[in-house]
């Protein structure tokens, strides 16, 4: 994987929670042919066997779409099914401690929400950056808040892809791809959706100018 | 470390929220020293990067005892600290996977609770079996319960070491010992008692014959 080539633009983070009746494998696959450019897995209270069996069908789909396939906090797990690469939180294992397990080849995304804790994860070696919340969120209770000037700014700073995340949804993407990001990740504005192909489909339409 | 030479006697398994006002680390540290063979740090509910802070430290007390050190379920955790290896459950990574992660030289034991299980895991490379719970227990609500005659029973029936849990205390620990098991896994009667050293001095002397 040519980890400059990878498009962050239209980034999708799972969430068992909210995908109500419909099957979670075949809501990925959808968003994927929607327009779907990557996707997260990010799954809380399973049991390690549960998380490793949903990330082993997960990979497959998005290695038959080829698009990235990345593993929130769980190092093992990305190794375990070789996923293209994890995403860390400032609460998950320290950064170098992941690139020391992973590898320099696999994909380190880090979730920051200041200026200091995006340029100390681009020194580390961050691949991207996942910065938020940018709107307020149901899906992760524990996000500071950062505005979209403050996103703005980071994104100037940096040289490593920026994905917002955070509340967007098809009414506000616009507005967060105008500050110059190289992605929006979205949960519930495709996973909660009753037809996540087309969710995906009219994200892709209303966030390009 | 040879892993033939290991010394499961007196097996103890961590769990915080029993140490009270004590320290972890010191509660750890004292009860080696009281003649604890053998630590296995298994905490729940922590962020992966308070586990992976408590296993760094927990892991230089046991290598200055030169005492194994082994982590429940997290393969990651494992490998960052480098673990002599982990303790995973029917729940967890599947063996074979965690043993292509950890390699050859590291310690997988494996949860068992029946002798079809036991066997499984044996044959899939387990170094050794976590068998229980012998006795009724609060430090893990979903264990199934294995009675003396039945962990006599799986004991005869495998060649690797086996190691009996759940509510083992000072007053049926001969009782489990005397069943010919390799060692006795212990939570709160070392971690819950005000003096875990001589905890596990007096668990040391009642467990012999």
């Amino acid at each position: 994987m040519d980890k400059a080539a990878i498009d962050y633009s239209l980034y999708l983070v799972t969430d068992r929670d909210l995908i109500g009746n419909k099957d979670f494998a075949e809501t990925v696959e959808e968003a994927i042919k929607g327009g779907v450019t990557l996707v997260q897995i990010r799954e809380k209270n399973l049991s390690t066997l549960e998380f490793f069996q949903l990330a082993l069908g997960i990979k497959e789909i998005a290695k038959k779409h080829s698009v990235p396939f990345i593993v929130n906090d769980r190092v093992d797990i990305a190794l375990a099914v070789d996923a293209d690469g994890v995403h860390i939180g400032q609460e998950d294992i320290p950064l170098t401690v992941a690139r020391k397990l992973l590898g320099p080849t696999k994909i380190i995304g880090v979730s920051v929400s200041t200026l200091k804790q995006a340029l100390a994860a681009q020194h580390e070696g961050a691949d991207y950056l996942g910065i938020g919340a940018v709107f307020p969120t149901t899906t992760k209770n524990d996000a500071d808040h950062v505005s979209l000037k403050d996103l703005q700014e980071i994104k100037a700073e940096v040289t490593v892809p920026v994905v917002a995340i955070g509340g967007i949804n098809k009414n506000n993407i616009h507005n967060v791809m105008a500050t110059g990001v190289d992605g929006a990740a979205v949960v519930s504005a495709i996973i909660a959706c009753s037809d996540p192909y087309e969710a995906a489909v009219h994200l892709c339409r209303v966030m390009k100018v």
